[in-house]
């Protein structure tokens, strides 16, 4: 059952999870103003699965139970898969700025991954339980809050050896029919207004600390959980044109003592295979994350175009303001063309499922990671300094300034002053807010720092190959090219990779 | 007589401006607590000058007086003036974020430039009247508001062809004891905290727009005038490590028949002068806008070294941290750099006084308004991730949550908790609040936007003399160095110009 | 019949042009050593096409004739053979620098689009004749030199207002059998060793300049043909590594009076569709240079490795190395991406065939355009000073000097230092050569030069849909999203483009 | 006495070094035509003392002796002296490309500050034998190879544990008058035509590889040496408009056995001063290679320009190729403006000399080593593609080719068509020749690599400073500024430095 927007929120007044935000209890997910820009944000995963124009896209026949499920849960088996993936994520970012919802998509997909190599190394049934649970979600059509950074403490030290073992979730206990964990986790998109947590391990701990190698679901009012949320984008501030409608709300989650039944538990210990689902989840993320951000991207394209006319300029004769927008488009589209390379490259999975490619995936996290300072650069330099004089809402219908204001402030003739005055709030709201400063943030440490993408892209790069053309070169000679079987694998794939997975069609969704 | 903060504070008192903040009147200004935290930003420039370890920094003789003077205040007659103000406003700005009285140095500085030019060519008295003002301004040590950037209307139209003409302040009525001027300035610094406004051309008008040449001093209550404002900083915010206690509020003011009387008026329709005031100023400005971002710069510095602290990571050892630290010095020194070159290759005005080169301080101006994001984006770098999802400071005395966040959120175990989260809020103002937000874009369009500084430095190369080099390597022989006169100069300072302006100590107002 | 290597070289017998290299006429270009890398280069794409590993890849069949043809003259009529030429270009530029031939590929596809629009327009049969002539290319297995980039004389006049008309080439007679060309094309790629020129315009002309709209082929060694080339890479020196044995030499090809006839003219004054020749021509050929940079990418890449182990740094330990290397694999492949998204996003031209994404295309050849400078940076950096101390290969057998430098010159003792010095060689071949230099320029230039990429970016970028985007958000209240139809089109793709192409198998040639 | 360029190149000749030049003995260094560009460049060192234009720049006083000497010999005492030597070496390498001289200054300087603390540690005298050496060089106006690069073998393992111990230069034995040294130096700045080496160590030994510790200065013909060295610029080039005019050739010295007296030893064994010295000498040196790109920035500039100009492009109506100059510029006066501060900010020696500010030289060498890349970019974008097809010198005077060239390859009218194509190949040898090439490298790891700036940036930054400031802010309440003493020290310096150096004029030396 795929549900609505309104399904959604609903949905959620029967879970009762403890929730404080700001020093306070709420009492109400749903009904908590501070969070509506949040389940707003999520309600468009709902909403657009229904619209015709969007539900070819939005939506996904899940073949190990042939049902129609929404795409944000859905598990990728081809190019395909992963391209129309990466395009509904744009989609739904560039309306609601993030729809946090694919960190779900991300997860599933990553754990079955990993459960399948659990059970084909230990003999274990990690599978079966996955799919089951992964089935209930589709058929449930829930949102996942992804459970995974740990408070960390001392950076220097690994998990067992900190002086408070919470800085980590870890297995406290196990009993007969399921296993007790506490612990933290510091930041958890959206974490107030979820239905389940899967909990996850955030790195691959060495064999001493099997304790902190852990991954269960649990609902998010199971006893025990606490939760400390931030407000959800700037929930009724006039200013924020964007963000009092759609945002997104980290928070930090409180394990004591939460009692997880073995069906709901899909890691208990095995360390290496920690590691497996914490690089399989972050490879599938950080391709989302590209596309989140490549919406995020459009909306500061559409909305500099619109300052700068509003102003008065044309991009044709100012050249300046020209090649401030393509440089722009540059940043945007030149790291989303790294999640499609990374969907036509794809790895197939021994699961039956394939993971976007890796070096692809991981140098487009990487670029827009650090990038989002510049689009932030790029956004205020096309839109002018009035950002930072521009009076606040409160001074709109002030009838002591109210007709010189408007008198003043417009640019374009043409153009009212009070559309000018808009488009430049929506600017200070996506770019100069603590909300756009957060976006900036989350970019740069979302699903892993830079330095993480960098060891990834040197880990999976493969070498190898370059240095065998090197060789091969060296130890020629001059015409005896004909005469050599070469080294090279038989095509040019960008990574190297001998077996490229086939590429279906793209727009077949839409046909 | 230099007064302390507290004077300052109190001074303010004896003006009536009408002021508007939010929608709302404001009755006393310093007493308004929203404003506060700007007033204390400046407060700084005054209290230093007492300071034992400050004073001969923060303040110089004025040698047309004879007087000791704010140095916020003073007319540079060496290199060593111009260094020592770069100084003075580094040090100001690393404690206050931004000092803003800078701005009234550059102003008058440039101003004593453009009424000698003034004199010179029409035969004025301006250069007078200019004086009699400069010495009542040090003597009464004030803070100007300098209301230059128009609120411009049409980009694509000059100001005479503004449908509406109040897009610009103009002179609209002379009187036979002076002028009426009307029209609104958009960005002004500190406008409602102000003593007096110093109203500037923010270019050059053609001929047929005489009357919007126009340059004078009016106080900030004078008949007429209606300021709109935004808070200073974050007033009362309590995460707001920084910017509850620093800020800066920029406003928008608006003349409507002002009568200013004519020993105020220093431009009255000269309107190639007009484009000299509007560039001297603008290269002072850029001079000291260079020092004030390095303020910053060794605020986000010193806060980063504490956090990877706190996080218990060694820069020695984590080779990525040592190089995002690196880079933000390399960035921040990078940019003074080029302020201290314009200091030493000054140049001699004909009034007696020095102008910084424009090369460097267009060159130092340009990179701080783009680099600033990169400043951000190291900051983020270094911090890790916690800001994002860090609980605010009301809820760190509720009874439920405070015992297992601060049990869990410390990094480091010899520093405590509250001391890492304090230092992350600390980050969190500086990088990610609206506050950070508004220093990019006042960074990067602040003195001008980078176009007009590129263009700046275009005009001022001395692009013959590099040519002449070239010619000269072209047409001579390989031997005959020996044999020829060089077109070059004697010497070779960085800005080709033959006589770089002699340099004195930079040490000796201390000693 | 697809030629070999040797059966290419052997062709160039036949043919008979009046070739100049360095002052002095070539009597037989297929044995002038001064230009065998250049076809031993080429050599490869034919080489290539018989090796079972790679003639998947390598060929392609033509469906309007159902032959077999060499990937480089092939028609594409799907994204996966789009996909399949970017990786055959990368394929033979990995392994001859640059292969060359991939222009005559991304002119024919232009020229099949103008010449459809030209008949669609002018009821004319230049799409039939063109098909002939493509079927006599790929019949004969040709290899074409793209005659485009005019001597442009004064480069602020256009073309029929230069003091020597002859800067660009233009129709000077209409015959009844054909036309009559004259002027002189400055950069003509591989010109000496070439079988026929394919002359295009290279920018749109105005109506009046009609005579410069022109298009035709004609052999290299037509009457009134003159070709002066430099050298093809380094022939001949020893410490040429690389490119003593494959190299590329462009040419300045001289027309006078050149007697074309109709059937292999495909444009002769029609200047609406010379520039939509230009702009196809140009977007097929950027999209190739893309793959021809990154196998450039994958020898630099390869060769660094090799030199890290020589000097014994380990990679994993050293982080500033890894780093380094990292950046080099991200530029690389960051640009080869847009390359993929370019495939993936192809547009279908009325014609038949398809045409890559021109803002992903131009995306790319950007990217590789400045970026190759950083590729020369960071080859430096990872490789250590040794390259420009390094003796020349005549000191190799000194004896004087011979063992002392080898027993010191060395690095890690388990690599000889014959090793080391080979690798440092190459790496000097590559990056720091004159050829190394040349690689840059093209780069650079090559295609067209950056702005013209950023002027097809913004001409072609979808603005409209992000304006809708922001202007829907802007108009639409908070919660009544599902009331509304969006003004999206119904998928996400990046380019906005509503009906992007199917993709089918990239990896179904080698199946 | 100061020699003239030619007294230089004749002294020469009463060397007898043992030098060999791509496998062939060189019998007469000063008749090698090979050889000529390098002695050419650093002929106007000499000459330019000369010359009344620049004798004040190009001399100075050496205090300890009273004798006037060329600044590229001289102590420097005052910021204005490191001001002079800056703008000094400008001079002399946009005249040159690179005057070579400045390493001799470079060592004397770091010299004096080694043997001082040697002394003062050891009580030893080398202060004393180290003054008599610097008078003797000064009178004899000496040139002096930089011995100190080893060519460092295995990079994983320190000197004392290479498998051949040559790999450092290092004691072999020690005589009652004097030591026996061994071992190679892999890069030796224009070794051929040196009057002596001062051998350097080229970083901190261990104690146990004290005999790795070694400063002496040896005549490059004492017995036991051999100089293999390459060819300096491309003399005897047609096409080389600049580097067969001046360049530079580095050479590999290889040490056997070579005996020093104990009057020329300077360091033995002190590994703790051998450090001190490497360090003083990188800072000296790094703080003259900005000023010696600076200066080949220079020659790029005037290149561009004429290009432009030939080009029949005007930059005040061409954006994009202003935007590209106004880089070329900010990139140069960017680096150098980080010279100019570090002579500033320089630091006083107990041994009564002054070194420039090591923050500033760092950071200034560091943005050359890595931006001399995009110099290279922006030179190419200036000047168009020409440059990669531009027919050899040989084919200008080619009877059958020679008219219709240069009736074609012209641009602007009024400028010849072979006065565009000498800028052309000039700007060809500056940016893609092998020489060109060569330049990038040695600016990226000439004087250390960036690595190795990075560490020095990071050590000697006055981090505590900024950690203070920090501190002072987090735990000072919001109004009380007034009543704290800061721990900030005096005055706002870059660099942290509480008393930094008086500046005296920099143009005194022209007056």
């Amino acid at each position: 059952m795929l549900m609505t927007a309104a399904d959604y929120r609903d949905s959620l007044r029967s879970y009762k999870p403890r929730v404080f935000l700001d020093g306070q209890a709420v009492s109400s997910v749903a009904d908590e103003p501070r969070l509506l820009p949040g389940i707003a944000a999520i309600g468009i995963t709902y909403d657009y699965a229904h619209r015709p124009e969007h539900s070819a896209l939005m939506t996904a026949r899940q073949s190990t139970s042939g049902k129609t499920v929404n795409r944000m849960l859905h598990i990728d088996e081809t190019s395909a898969d992963l391209l129309h993936k990466l395009e509904a994520v744009r989609l739904v970012c560039r309306t609601s700025g993030c729809a946090q919802r694919y960190l779900a998509h991300d997860a599933l997909n990553g754990l079955l991954q990993a459960t399948h190599a659990l059970d084909a190394t230990h003999g274990t049934d990690y599978g079966q339980r996955f799919l089951a649970y992964l089935h209930d979600v589709q058929d449930r059509d829930l949102t996942l809050g992804i459970a995974m950074t740990d408070a960390k403490g001392d950076r220097s030290r690994r998990a067992g050896q900190q002086a408070n073992l919470d800085a980590y979730v870890h297995i406290k206990e196990h009993r007969r029919d399921g296993i007790v964990i506490s612990g933290t986790k510091a930041i958890v998109t959206g974490a107030a207004y979820m239905h389940e947590f899967l909990v996850m391990p955030c790195r691959t701990h060495v064999p001493e600390d099997a304790a902190f190698a852990v991954c269960c679901a649990v609902p998010v009012d199971a006893p025990g959980i606490t939760i400390v949320t931030r407000p959800a984008g700037r929930p009724g501030e006039a200013a924020a044109k964007f963000s009092a409608r759609y945002g997104q709300a980290t928070g930090v989650v409180v394990f004591e003592d939460v009692f997880v039944p073995h069906e709901r538990v899909f890691l208990a210990g095995e360390t290496v295979e920690g590691g497996l689902l914490t690089t399989s989840y972050a490879t599938h993320h950080r391709h989302s994350c590209i596309a989140a951000r490549a919406g995020f991207g459009d909306l500061l394209i559409g909305a500099g175009a619109l300052m700068i006319e509003a102003n008065g300029l044309d991009p044709d004769r100012h050249g300046h303001i020209r090649e401030a927008m393509v440089e722009l488009i540059t940043i945007t589209e030149g790291f989303y063309a790294c999640g499609v390379a990374a969907s036509v490259y794809c790895r197939k999975d021994p699961a039956g499922s394939v993971m976007p490619d890796p070096v692809f995936s991981n140098i487009g996290k990487l670029l827009l990671a650090t990038k989002i300072y510049d689009m932030h650069r790029l956004a205020h330099y096309v839109s002018g300094g009035l950002i930072v004089a521009l009076p606040g809402p409160d001074e709109d219908h002030n009838p002591e300034t109210e007709a010189s204001l408007s008198a003043v402030l417009g640019g374009r003739p043409d153009i009212p002053a009070a559309h000018r005055l808009e488009v430049s709030r929506l600017l200070e709201d996506l770019t100069v807010s603590h909300q756009a400063g957060w976006y900036s943030v989350i970019s740069l440490h979302g699903g892993g720092s830079p330095e993480a993408m960098k060891r990834e892209i040197w880990r999976n790069y493969p070498m190898g190959e370059k240095v065998a053309l090197v060789e091969d070169l060296l130890d020629r000679g001059i015409l005896d090219e004909g005469r050599r079987i070469s080294k090279q694998p038989g095509r040019c794939c960008a990574t190297g990779c001998a077996t490229p997975e086939p590429i279906t069609p793209a727009a077949e969704a839409a046909e």
